[in-house]
C-alpha cells in the first residue's frame, strides 16, 4: 500500500469513523503495533504548533482549517481542531462559578515517563511516555491520592485550553441522570414515552430510562461509516455538527431523534448508539424543567472548583450535544474523576450520593456486554454511560473516540485524564496500548515507596 | 403611526444601523425624551427573560433565535443576543489567565439609583435608575476611587455573563496599537501601504497609521443603512458576523478591505469608518508577527486580573472583528477602565505607559472632529480610538452601538460602565439622558460627604 493510499484510508477511516463510536472499528486490523508502525504518521509530524494551522493574519489557505468543507475533522487537522472547537462552531459556556478553583497539589514524579509495560498481543515493552506518542496524546494528567503526579501538554493543547472530550461527556451526562433517579425525579422503569410524548411513536417510545442509560436499546440507527447514508451523517447534519449540505431532514438533535424506529427487542443486548444519549439529555430536560447544560453547570461545574469554564457543542436550536459536545481541561476532568473516586466527595462537600459511585461501580450486565463483542475489553460492563472494566483493581472509565478518557483506579488511588487526537476514532485500536499502561502505573504508584 | 409601524421601523433602524455605527442616526430624531415616549416599547416589555428566548429544550418556533434568519439581530431578540453571541456563532476566547482576580472592592451607595439630573433638551428631571431603564441597559457599574459604589444587572446578564461591547473593542486596539507605538514597533506617520502590500493599491494604501487611529481616512465606504446595496452589509458578511446570504465577494475581513477604494482626501476630516479599526488590527499583527487577539490576552486580558474570559466574534478565517467583536464582563471592562484612569498602573503594574494615556488625554483635533456633526458631544474629539470629551471633568470614553460604554471621569475619580440593548444602534440617540447621567454621578461623588 503506497503511503499516499495509506493516508486516505486512514482519513476516510478517521473521518468516517468519529462522530459517535463505540468501537466498531476493533477487528479491523490485526495488532496495534503492527497498526501504528505500518500505517499511521508520527505525532511528531503532525504536531499541530509545527504546522502552523491557522497561524498568520489571516493563514495562507493550506493552513486554514475550516469547518463549512469539512477540513476541521479531517486528519491531521483534528489535532489543532480538538482543542478549538470554539472558533468553528457555536458553543455554549459551562461557567466555573466563582472564585477560587480547588486545590491540586502538585507531586511530579519524573519517573512515570519511563514506566514499562507490554502492550496486548506484543512481545516488546513500550514505556509510558511512549505510548503517549503513539495515541497522540494532546494532554495527560496523573492523579494519585488526589495529588498530580504527572502533567504533560502536547501539540496544540496547554493547560488551560478545553479539549473535545466527545464521549467522556456520556458519563457527566449519565451521572447527572443517575442523581436524578436517586432523587426520585426520573423513574428508571418508566418508559421513554411516558416522559416524552414527542418520541412515544420512535424507536425510543417503548425503551426504559433505564435501557437508555445502559445502551441496550434496539434502535434502527446505523453508524455504519463506509456507508455515506448512514443515519450517523444525518444525525450530525441534523445538529449542524457537519455542516448541512443537502440534509434536508429535521432540524435539531431532538427532532432527529424521533425519525427513528426499532430494530429488534429492547434491553437484550449491550448495542452502543450515541443517539441514546441525546434521549437522555431530552429527559433531563423535561425532568428538570431546565436543561442538561444549565444542569450540569449547577450540579457538576459549578461545584468542583474547576479552574477553566467548559464548553459543549451544541445544535442549531441550542442543545448540548450530550453525545459527545463536552469541551474541558485535562485538570477539570481530573478533579471530576477524583470526585468519582472519593464516591461522590469534593472538597468536604458530597456533590452527588455515594450510591450513585456505588451504582456505577457495581457496573452492567457482562453477559449483554460481551454480545457486542469489544475483544480490548473483556469481561466488561457499561452502566450509567460509564464503562466498568471488572478488573482486579476494579476501574471503571469514561471514553471517547480519538483517545479521551478519564481512568479512574479505586484500588491504586489514581485517575487518569487523557485527551488525544489519534487519527483513528474507535478507541479499540489502541486500547491495547492504553489500557495496559493505566495498568502499569497503577502498579507503580500501589508499590511501597 | 400604528404600533405596529413603529415596531417595524424601529426593527429597521436597528438592525441596519447596528454594525459599525458612530453616530449616523443624530438627527433623525428631534429628541430623545419624545423619542422614548413616541417609540419605544419598555424595557420591561422585552425582558429577555420575561420573554424567555430561547428557553425550552428544544425552544417552541416562536422563541427561537437565529443567526441563519437573522432574527438574533432583530429588537427584541437582541436583548438575549447581546450576551448570547457565542452560541450564535464562532468564536475566540481570550483567556483571563491563572489564578485569583484582582479585587474590586464593594462599597455599594443607595442612593445613586435615586440621583437626578436634567437630559439635554428636556425641563424635567429624570434619575440614574429611569435612565439605565430607559437606555436598555443590561448591566450597570460604577468604580469611584476604584470600589464598587454601584451594580445591577438586567434582563438575560449577569455579572458573569460576558457581553457584547461592539465599538467599544475599538478603544482596546487602539490603545494597543498605542502602546506599539510608544514601543517603537509601529510608526504612526508611516503608510498602511508600507506595512501592509496587501492594501497598498487600495484607499487605506497612502493613508497613515495616525489617520487610521484617529479615523480621519477617506475611504469609499457606504454606511447609508437604508441602502441594502450599502458595503456596512457586505462587509459584515464578508466576515460571516451575518450569513453569507448572496454575498459573493472575498471572504473574510481583510479581503474585503482591500476591495475599498478612497474618495476625499486622507487626514481632512474625522469620519468614523469601522474599516479603519480592522486596518489597525491587520498592522498590529503585521508588526508584531501574531495576531490583535493574542496580543491584548497577552498585554491587557491576562495582566487585569479578569474575573472572567472574555472572547471575541471572529470571521471565517479566525480574525478576530476589530471594530466590534469584543465580548466581556461589566467588572472586566471597569478594570480595564479603572486601569486607565490610573494612568496606566494595576495592581501595582504599569500596564501600559502612562504616555500612552495621557496622549488619549490630551485627544484629537477638535476641528476635524467638529466637521462630522456630532450635536450629542460638541467640543469632543477622536484619538486612538477613544473618544474625548473635553468636559470640565476631562473624561474620555470608550463607546459602542446598543448603548455600550467605559466612561472615563478623571476628575471625579469615577469609572462606569453600561452595557445595553438599546433597539436603536447610534449612541447620539440616548446620549441626551446618559451623558448628563455620566455628569451627575460623577458630581454627586466629588461631593464631600
Amino acid at each position: 500500500m503506497s503511503n499516499l493510499r495509506r493516508l486516505k484510508t486512514i482519513k476516510q477511516l478517521s473521518t468516517a469513523a468519529t462522530l459517535c463510536a463505540g468501537s466498531l472499528l476493533i477487528s479491523v486490523l490485526p495488532s496495534t503495533a503492527s497498526l501504528a508502525e505500518a500505517l499511521l504518521p508520527s505525532a511528531a509530524s503532525t504536531d499541530p504548533a509545527a504546522i502552523g494551522w491557522m497561524a498568520g493574519t489571516p493563514p495562507v489557505a493550506s493552513k486554514l482549517v475550516r469547518h463549512a468543507d469539512l477540513s476541521f475533522y479531517q486528519f491531521p487537522q483534528t489535532r489543532w481542531t480538538f482543542s478549538h472547537f470554539q472558533e468553528l462552531v457555536p458553543t455554549k459556556r459551562i461557567w466555573r462559578g466563582a472564585g477560587r478553583s480547588s486545590a491540586l497539589v502538585n507531586m511530579p514524579d519524573s519517573a512515570i515517563d519511563g514506566i514499562e509495560f507490554v502492550p496486548m498481543n506484543s512481545e516488546s515493552t513500550m514505556t509510558w511516555g511512549q505510548m503517549l506518542e503513539a495515541t497522540f496524546a494532546d494532554a495527560a494528567l496523573v492523579l494519585h491520592r488526589g495529588n498530580v503526579v504527572y502533567e504533560n501538554y502536547f501539540g496544540a493543547t496547554s493547560r488551560e485550553t478545553p479539549h473535545i472530550s466527545f464521549s467522556v461527556t456520556k458519563s457527566y451526562y449519565g451521572t447527572l441522570a443517575a442523581m436524578l433517579i436517586e432523587e426520585g425525579r426520573l423513574d428508571e422503569d418508566k418508559l421513554v414515552g411516558d416522559y416524552l410524548p414527542e418520541l412515544e411513536g420512535s424507536g425510543f417510545g417503548t425503551a426504559t430510562v433505564r435501557q437508555i442509560l445502559d445502551m441496550t436499546t434496539a434502535i434502527d440507527y446505523s453508524e455504519d461509516y463506509t456507508d455515506p447514508k448512514a443515519h450517523v451523517f444525518d444525525f450530525a447534519r441534523a445538529g449542524g455538527i457537519f455542516p448541512k449540505g443537502d440534509y434536508d431532514g429535521p432540524e435539531g438533535f431532538y427532532a432527529y431523534l424521533s425519525t427513528l424506529g426499532k430494530k429488534g427487542e429492547h434491553g437484550k443486548a449491550f448495542s452502543y448508539r450515541s443517539v441514546n444519549t441525546e434521549v437522555l439529555g431530552w429527559l433531563i430536560a423535561r425532568v428538570t424543567g431546565s436543561n442538561a447544560v444549565d444542569l450540569m453547570q449547577e450540579r457538576i461545574w459549578g461545584r468542583l472548583g474547576a479552574e477553566e469554564d467548559a464548553y459543549i457543542l451544541i445544535d442549531t436550536l441550542g442543545t448540548g450535544w450530550a453525545a459527545g459536545g463536552l469541551n474541558a481541561t485535562a485538570r477539570d476532568h481530573a478533579r471530576f474523576g477524583e470526585m468519582m473516586r472519593n464516591n461522590g466527595q469534593w472538597n468536604g462537600e458530597q456533590l452527588l450520593p455515594k450510591s450513585v459511585v456505588d451504582d456505577i461501580r457495581h457496573g452492567g450486565d457482562k453477559d449483554k456486554f460481551a454480545m457486542a463483542g469489544y475483544t480490548t475489553l473483556p469481561g466488561a460492563s457499561y452502566r450509567n454511560q460509564w464503562w466498568i472494566h471488572h478488573n482486579a483493581n476494579g476501574a471503571f472509565s469514561a471514553r471517547g473516540v480519538h483517545g479521551q478518557t478519564i481512568y479512574i483506579d479505586p484500588t491504586a488511588e489514581m485517575v487518569i485524564v487523557r485527551l488525544a487526537s489519534h487519527p483513528m476514532a474507535a478507541n479499540a485500536n489502541y486500547d491495547g496500548v492504553s489500557l495496559p499502561a493505566y495498568q502499569a502505573i497503577a502498579d507503580y504508584l500501589s508499590k511501597p515507596r
